[in-house]
């Protein structure tokens, strides 16, 4: 049945990802069998014509493929502990954060139990999910891939295959994930700057994300710098970066700066010095990536 | 003159920049004076229609509107010194980068020698000025704005003026200029973790572009957050980040996670594990803000 347009499909895992992964199937009409540890929250998709099943090895029995969204691979194997046998000839599909280790053990342990496997992420939140431009990546076997790539589109239009090797998709969630939480942080540091002159944080909220987009339109200028080695004329220079910081260390001490706590910087300042007495000053900013290989001195 | 469609405007500091800027008035039709430390770098744009003057007191005589695009405000002051006579009665728009401190010390300046002021910033590479979605940010007399925001608009389309306070547009700029470098090296730390797998940087960056996007629109979520000051419910908690990032700091002993220094990490780190000990585990990851608040704790 893999590959037809309404294959039948089993979502494990009902929490508020899951959930809207099991809604994008029921709408674009795949049958969908669902499970959840507490069954509770089964009820809700229940009505939007899910097939509960109360018994784990049931949900996967009733379908030849198996998405899973539970917290970690940890929990997906003790989950789907009761089923190990009925995996065989299925294909499983987790959909959980996790490190490219753990979705290489986790391909290991799907082919012990004779399950083709996938891993994958999905690059939104619940709402955006069975979006046309919802970005979702994948990594395991081609054919494996081909067979439910139509059935696997219900949950996003940017659905993408990143390659055989099945942690691809956690390789590359764990490089973009870590961009999440420096740039929630920049953010915040600037809101503390603002609403310390009694404008409100959401006067900023527009302007920051007008400012990400073209952060995100100078990425792939950056990216060819590292790919290419090639650091000189830069649109944004390490002495640059090193200056404003700087500046804005100093800055501290004055009326606005005193406001803020500039000391999540301070290793970032110690990284663009260290580029500094390496010789990079009129390097692209890029160039830091060279730093950021190397086994970091602590401050 | 002032409001008129094709006022003219005299530009002055010619770098990559203010180089987009007089080219930009120029194209909109406004009659252009250009003035640069060094001459030689008017001649491109004298091809294209802008008068050079050699003198800097009578470039600012040839216009009621004087932009300058230096690289401080200290150097800004420093060129024109040979000019304040001609400058009352004229306005003077500084395009340059600073602090809010910067930005009043400047208006005082101005306002001394008898020059309407107003302070701004260029959100935007060069080659995106003028563009009809390009943002320009601006602060300082409401009236003052209203006479010249016709000509300013030929700068870039989203022209914005944040308030009568002179440095309103240095201080929204700080706190957008903020966000880049964190982000920057959120991103080049995911590069360095692909590459050390054989991966383009270049595959990186498309994906890093979408997911900045998304980022960019929870931030009106977070800055709600902030200004209600309520921080339950959230769709990111503090407790996730926290449990992430130890996790990633505890990888980096693991075979990817030796590929990259993520000891820059380190004060988000204790920033996290002090949000945690204020009792903040279940809250929205935007209550770091009450903590970028305080006067921080050195590590």
């Amino acid at each position: 049945m893999a590959g037809e347009k309404h294959a039948p499909v089993t979502v494990i895992g009902l929490g508020a990802m899951g959930a809207a992964l099991a809604e994008a199937f029921i709408r674009t009409g795949h049958p969908t069998t669902v499970w959840n540890r507490s069954p509770a929250k089964a009820a809700r998709l229940m009505e939007k014509g899910a097939v509960h099943e109360a018994a784990v090895e049931a949900a996967v029995r009733a379908s030849p493929l198996i998405v899973t969204c539970l917290t970690t691979y940890d929990v997906t194997r003790r989950c789907l502990g009761p089923a190990v046998e009925a995996l065989a000839g299925r294909t499983l599909v987790t959909l959980n954060s996790g490190t490219p280790q753990g979705a290489r053990e986790m391909a290991g342990w799907a082919a012990e139990h004779g399950a083709a496997f996938l891993d994958g992420a999905v690059m939104s939140v619940p709402e955006a999910v069975g979006a046309p431009d919802t970005l979702l990546l994948y990594g395991g076997d081609d054919a494996t891939f081909g067979d439910h790539a139509a059935a696997l589109r219900a949950l996003g239009g940017d659905t993408v295959h990143l390659g055989a090797e099945p942690d691809s998709a956690a390789l590359y969630d764990s490089a973009l994930g870590g961009i999440l939480l420096p740039t929630l942080l920049g953010f915040l540091q600037g809101v503390a700057l603002i609403t310390a002159r009694g404008r409100p944080a959401s006067s900023l909220a527009p302007y920051a994300a007008a400012w990400l987009e073209k952060i995100g339109a100078i990425l792939p200028a950056l990216a060819e710098e590292v790919d290419t080695g090639e650091y000189g004329d830069p649109a944004s220079s390490v002495g640059i970066f090193h200056d404003g910081i700087e500046s804005l260390v100093r800055d501290s001490a004055s009326e606005e700066g005193a406001s803020i706590d500039v000391a999540w910087l301070a290793p970032v300042q110690d990284l663009l010095r260290r580029a500094i007495a390496d010789g990079h000053r009129d390097q692209s900013i890029s160039v830091l990536v060279e730093l950021l290989r190397r086994p970091g001195r602590t401050a």
